[in-house]
C-alpha cells in the first residue's frame, strides 16, 4: 500500500477509496499483531521488517505523552526507530528564532517521516513545505488532528465488524456532543462521515455550536442533522456518541468556562437512557465530562480507542514512508 | 523465571525465595554478559531475544537520570525498546489534571512493561490501579524504592561471592549512617534484610533515628540492633556501611539542615578506623558526605552499585513481563 | 579502523594522517548506505551490526536538537541504541549540584559512547575525566565544536570529489566572514586546515576580528592570510565561503547586537559576485545572515552539511567505541 500524498496535514485529504485502502493495512496489521502475540510469548513480536532502519523523528512544539507515545509506539512496533524531541519550544535554535522551513529541512536530513504538533494553525503545513520527508500532522492548534478522527472512524468500523463502508456507517445516526464550536476532532470526524451518509445529532450549548461552514459540508453531501441544546432528549437516537469535552482555554473568563464545564455529563444514568448497542467515542483526557462508573460499560469505547490509534497509525507510516 | 505480583510497589513484595530466584537470574544475566562482551567485540552483544518487540515506557513525573537511563539500559541489553517522558509535570494532559488512573489506562496501551517515578507517595500504586501491564515503582517520594535496596543488597551478595544468602548475610554487622528517619532507601534495606538475622548498628543524630516501626520490624525477625550519634566508635565493628544522604528538602530551614549535612562524612581518615574486609555502599548522589578521595579504596561499591543497577533491572523486567 | 584517543574534546586533536582514516570510513560508510538505500527499497537499512547492543548517550545540559539529532542518527543508522537527557539542567541531582565527575562514573556505567553539550567551556573535559568510556565534546560553550569543524571540512572534501588532502584543500582560498572573534566554528576550522597550506580572506568588523592566537596558528602552518571588512570586494576570490552568524548572546547590549547583525548579508545579489565553482558553507541555524533566496543556488552546501554530520559521526563513534 502506498498513500498518493506526501504529507497528512487535514482529514479531509481521505476520501472513502483512500480511507478503504488504509484500514484494511490496518485490520491486517491489527490481525498479525494479535496472531504474532499468541504465536510467540516472550519472543519475536517484530510485525514486519519494513521499518528497520527506518527512523520516525516526533517534533512536538508542546507535550501530548499520549499522541507522542501513540506514533512511537506505531513506529517501534514496525522495527523502526525513534528519535524523539518532545518540548521543542524550550530547544535553543528555536527560542532564537529558526524558521520552520529550516527547522523541517534540517530534521528531514535525519528521519525518514516526521510526526508533528504545533499550537499554531497552519505551522504543521509551513513546515511540510521545507521538509524532503513525510510529514504526518499531529495536531496543529485549533487546526486539524486527522490521526485523530482516522482512529475515531476506524473504532466505528471495527465496531460494526469491519463490513462494507456503506453498511457500516450508512445507517448509523452520530450524536456529536460537547463544544462543537472549536473542537478540531469533531470538525474532521464529519470530513470523514460525510461521504456515508450518516445522521448527525448535534447537541451543543447555543454559544458553541457546529460553525455554518460543518453544517454547508453535510448539506452537501446529503447528510441529514437535527440541532438541540438537550442531551437526554434525544441521546436515545444515537447509535454513536461523539463526545468532547468543553476545554477551559476557548474562554475568555473561568465564569463563562465553569457555565459549560460539566453542561453535558456523561454518567450511569445517562447511559440508561442510551440504546443497548450505542458506542462511546472521545478523545481523552476528560475532565469530570465523562465519569470513571461508565468505563466498565461495554458501550464505551474510549480507551479502546488508544489502542486502535496505535494500528491505525502503523498503517499510516507504512503507506506514507518512501 | 516468572515473579508471582503484577506489580512491584515495595521492596517487602520479596522474601527469601523470591530473592532468590531474582538474583539467580540477575547472576545469570550478568556472567552471559560479560562473556558475550569478551566473546564477540564489535558485534552482537544482546543478551537474548526475549525483549525484542517488548517496549519500557518510561513515565517520571520528576526527572531522575540515573535512575531512568538504568532502567531504559536494562531494556535495551534485553533486546527491548523504549518511549520515554521523564518530565511528565509538563505534559498537557497531566497539567490540565487527568487523573492517574486515566493516565496508566492510555500509557498500558503502548507499553508492555512501565517504570514510574513521582514525587508523591502512593501515586505508583494508584497509577497502578488503572494499568493493564506491570509497573515497576522507580521511587514515589518518601514512600518505597524498591529496586535501589533490591540493587543494595545484590551487591552485598555479590561481594559475599554469591554464596547461599544464610552465609552471606547472616553474620554480617550493617552499619546505617545517615538520616535513618526519612531514607526510603535504608526502610527498604531493613526490609529485605530483616530475614537473614543480620545484626545492625544504627548511626544517626537524634533527631533522625530511625523510626520505631523498623525497629519492631527487626525485635520481630530477631535482629540485634544497637543506636547511637557516634560513627567513629562503632565503624570498626561495620562489614557493609549502608551510608546516607541527609537531605535538604527533609528540613524546615537551611539552617538546621546546615547544622546535620555533614555530620557523618566518610573521609580517608575515617575509612582507616574500619575493617579491611568492610564494604561500603550508598544511593548516589552524594554531596560532601562522601569524598572522592574515597573512591580509590577497595571498599567502595557505591558505583559498582550503579553497574550492578543495571543487571538486577534486566531480571526484574525479565520476570515481570507477560 | 581504531581512533588512537579515548576521547574527542577538540577540533586538534586530528592531523591530517588522522583525518584521512576517519574521512576514509565516512566515505565507506556515506556509500554503503546509499547503496543500501537504493538496493533495499522498504527493508533492512542498517549499515551493519556493528553497533548492536551497542548504546550512545546524549546528555545534553543545553538543548541543541540538531546536533543531538545527528548524533542520536548516527547511532541508529549504525545499528546501535540511544539513551538521552536534553535538558541536564533539570534533572534533580544536577540541581542539587553533583559532580560532574559523579555524572560522569555514572552515566558511563550505561552507555559504551557518550555526547555530551554544556554552556561551559571545559566542562565536557571535566566530565570526561570521570567516564569509563569515551566522551566526544558536542559543544562546550565559547570551547570547542569538534564534529562540527570535522563536517564542514569534509563537506568541502566531498566537493573536491573526495580527492587526496592536499590538492582538495591546498589551492583553496578559503573566506571566513562574520564573527570570528567569537566562533568556535572558525576557530576548529583553522585547526584543520592549517596543514594543508590554504590561504584565508578574513572578513569581519573591527570589533569581531581573528584572535591573534589563530593569526599566529596560520603563520606557524606558512598558511597566508588577509584581514578586511569589506566582503563585497573579496568575495570574487573565495573558493569556500565560510559563513557564521553574529550571535546575541555575545554582545552586552541589543543595540550594538543590532549595529553587526546582519553586517554581511549573503543574498541573491551578493551570490553574483562570487566564482560560480564556489561554495557556500555555514553552521545552522541562521538569522538573516544567509538568505532563503540563495538555497537554490547549486553552491550553497549548508543543508547538505547537515546530512554530512551524520556520517562524520557515525565514522566517529564507529572509531572511538571499544
Amino acid at each position: 500500500m502506498k498513500l498518493p500524498f506526501q504529507h497528512l496535514l487535514k482529514a479531509s485529504q481521505f476520501d472513502p477509496s483512500l480511507l478503504k485502502i488504509l484500514f484494511d493495512e490496518a485490520r491486517e496489521l491489527e490481525l498479525r499483531t494479535k496472531s504474532l502475540e499468541l504465536r510467540v510469548k516472550n519472543s519475536e513480536l517484530r510485525i514486519e521488517n519494513f521499518g528497520d532502519g527506518k527512523i520516525l523523528a516526533t517534533v512536538f512544539w508542546e507535550p501530548s505523552t499520549r499522541t507522542r507515545f501513540s506514533f512511537e509506539t506505531a513506529m517501534l512496533k514496525l522495527g523502526g526507530k525513534v528519535i524523539s524531541n518532545y518540548s521543542m519550544e524550550t530547544s535553543s535554535s528555536i527560542t532564537k528564532g529558526e524558521t520552520l522551513y529550516d527547522t523541517a529541512k534540517t530534521i528531514s536530513s535525519f528521519a525518514d517521516i516526521i510526526a508533528m504538533r504545533h499550537p499554531k494553525e497552519g505551522a504543521v503545513a509551513e513546515f511540510a513545505k521545507g521538509s524532503s520527508v513525510p510529514v504526518i500532522n499531529a495536531g496543529d492548534g485549533s487546526g486539524d488532528h486527522p490521526t485523530q478522527a482516522l482512529l475515531d472512524i476506524y473504532t466505528i468500523w471495527k465496531w460494526r465488524n469491519y463490513s462494507d463502508f456503506k453498511s457500516a456507517f450508512g445507517e448509523l445516526t452520530i450524536g456529536m456532543v460537547g463544544d462543537l464550536k472549536n473542537s478540531r476532532v469533531v470538525h474532521s470526524q464529519i470530513e470523514l462521515l460525510k461521504f456515508f451518509g450518516c445522521k448527525f445529532i448535534l447537541v451543543a450549548p447555543n454559544a458553541l455550536k457546529l460553525p455554518q461552514k460543518y453544517k454547508d459540508l453535510m448539506k452537501e453531501n446529503h447528510c441529514e442533522f437535527s440541532e438541540t441544546e438537550n442531551l437526554e432528549k434525544v441521546i436515545g437516537d444515537f447509535d454513536v456518541l461523539s463526545d468532547t469535552r468543553i476545554q477551559q482555554e476557548r474562554f475568555e473568563s473561568e465564569e463563562e468556562f465553569k457555565k459549560y464545564r460539566t453542561f453535558y455529563q456523561i454518567d450511569k444514568k445517562m447511559m440508561t437512557k442510551a440504546k443497548q448497542e450505542m458506542i462511546v467515542i472521545a478523545p481523552l483526557p476528560r475532565f469530570g465530562e465523562l465519569l470513571e462508573e461508565v468505563d466498565s460499560d461495554p458501550r464505551a469505547k474510549y480507551f479502546e480507542q488508544v489502542r486502535n490509534g496505535v494500528i491505525v497509525r502503523m498503517a499510516l507510516i507504512k503507506g506514507m514512508i518512501k
